[in-house]
């Protein structure tokens, strides 16, 4: 093709195209990040809205990314395809949501009596867990980056106190992924929901129960209005990590100091998310309890421990399965959770709990 | 002074200035970064060199800064006031070093009894602790950013079992600040030394006991030679972050892509050092158990108690101190953590618990 042609090519290509022309021109890269979270999603998905102006602001403007929350370009499950076909150069959300991918994928967010979120980078940063990410996302021509995390979730909402195994049984509940087997395994009936459809769920009685993320989000989804007994901790989502995934050929186009400024602008929001969540979680629950009269309850021991059976069934089960890389990724994170529990088991457990037995100070 | 002298100052100024003008005429701004750590410190000055390489990379080389480890440029106590006398433009150390020029400035590294480096991430970004560290700090004309943290610590290193406050009494103990209070409270002779003189202490027997970080720094230093028994966790360095400070005006002159790019490597470098040292730790703790016979123990509850006694006394007497500042930050301190801790004991605990007594997957 020569130079005429390829002009030609470029001027039939419409108006959109023209209309980006000169900004190209300067040298400026314009691209699109689909994301999976709803407009000004507490958290994680204004994590999606910093992470974009931190980009656009060290980057002087050469490369500027629009962000589209969920539905507005593709709909939320299908923002990791969008990244895939070219629909977006970049994507946010959670890279459970692509399970059906490959199964692996869920340990690049969080399992079932898994890691807490120091945990969780410290594998994917430093014993390996990037590299066997990258091998999975390869196989797409993409490229995932830690974006956020949630820290411990909350385990749920329940119409009924639960204390016992007994009481799970036939119980309507919505919980994801991995999580959702686990619950399934302690006998509820396990469905998944996207976040603006759990409500109605369970104001038509269709759910019998729901749980979603922690206190900060779940105060805006107003849970609180049906079920008022809200469990915790979430043993089967420990930490949730968000993703920012780029398209890998893009991002390799791209020269080395728009590459770092994505990949350092990815880590500082992800330590950004964590504080967020951190800071407004426990003043979005004393609203609740104070406000709207959600009565606060721990799991009982039986069901922790029911609850951890079924949880090393499950990990078991994607350890033995005859996918090589999700296999390769169970027994990656098997082995850097037993390390790393030896850390919490001495220093922030032992601390945590002396401070909440021994130390006042108001 | 017209044109023709400020060439001609400049030109007299000698070969280095003379080398440094192409770099400069260029556009280049090249700094200096003093460090109050050794050279190759494994986690805190390993992320003092990170922290570089990112802003290098990402600006292109247009900002490119030099790391000098403590002692090359000056003693490793003197890194504030090279920023603030201009003989740097950058240093990286931990902000409770300074806490002769301000007691408060202890908060924004980590106190006794206080908050994990999460709950501290989330205070100084999310709830104010960053306007007051910044009206500290603006007093000298510097800027701080949190710049690394090396989550809960190791106790320290005794000669023999401490099991009771008696055991206590007298014993000559290496730790420094506001935990130095809490351990002279619990009866002991304390001393702070810098981490080259440590061994050398409980060598010649000047020395009976010693705290530094935890078990990544702690075995390059060798201290298990001398002092088998390895107590666990640190109450009174429940996380401690270290900081990256820049000479406030020359920072503001920087256009605002440099600036972010400043702001954003910290941020990002915060969490990989995080990340490193959560790694690192336990095997450098499996190691000195395997290999150097060392002999781990668990502070007794008594000890724990009386410790976070005398913690709360400390932080009463900073937060009634005359220091109006120093007042300011630790009543915003001691209000985020009552609220931050709520969390703590609602999630991150009760699931470390959880996980400790019935999650086994080997």
């Amino acid at each position: 093709m020569d130079r005429r042609s390829v002009l030609k090519k470029s001027l039939t290509a419409g108006a959109g195209a023209a209309l980006a022309a000169p900004a190209f021109s300067q040298g400026k890269i314009e691209w699109r990040m689909v994301t999976t979270w709803p407009k000004n999603f507490p958290g994680l998905g204004v994590g999606a809205e910093n992470l974009v102006k931190r980009i656009n602001i060290m980057s002087a403007g050469r490369l500027t990314i629009k962000v589209y929350s969920a539905g507005e370009l593709v709909p939320p499950l299908q923002a990791l395809d969008a990244v895939i076909n070219g629909t977006a150069e970049m994507s946010h959300g959670a890279a459970y949501y692509w399970q059906n991918k490959n199964v692996g994928l869920s340990f690049f967010t969080g399992v079932p009596y898994g890691m807490t979120s120091r945990e969780h980078a410290a594998w994917v940063r430093i014993l390996g867990g990037q590299q066997i990410w990258d091998e999975i996302y390869d196989q797409f021509g993409v490229q995932g980056f830690l974006s956020g995390d949630t820290g411990t979730q909350a385990g749920g909402w329940f119409r009924k106190e639960i204390n016992k195994v007994e009481d799970i049984k036939g119980l309507r509940f919505r919980t994801p992924g991995l999580g959702g087997q686990v619950w399934a395994k302690l006998g509820a009936s396990v469905t998944n929901l996207a976040a603006g459809q759990i409500f109605q769920a369970l104001q038509a009685g269709t759910l019998d129960a729901a749980e979603f993320v922690g206190p900060y989000n779940d105060l805006a989804l107003g849970f609180y209005q049906i079920a008022k007994n809200y469990y915790f901790p979430s043993f089967i989502e420990p930490g949730l990590a968000t993703e920012a995934v780029v398209n890998k050929s893009k991002y390799k186009a791209l020269p080395a100091d728009l590459q770092e400024i994505i990949r350092t602008a990815c880590q500082a929001e992800y330590d950004q998310v964590a504080s967020d969540i951190y800071a407004n979680d426990p003043r979005a629950l004393e609203t609740m309890v104070s406000k709207h009269g959600v009565k606060v309850h721990m799991f009982s021991d039986e069901i922790l421990s029911a609850g951890a059976k079924a949880s090393a069934e499950v990990l078991t089960g994607v350890r033995n399965s005859d996918n090589a890389l999700a296999k390769k990724t169970a027994e990656s994170f098997i082995a850097g959770l037993n390390l790393l529990r030896q850390r919490a088991e001495i220093t922030d457990s032992p601390y945590l709990r002396a401070r909440e037995k021994f130390f006042k100070l108001k």
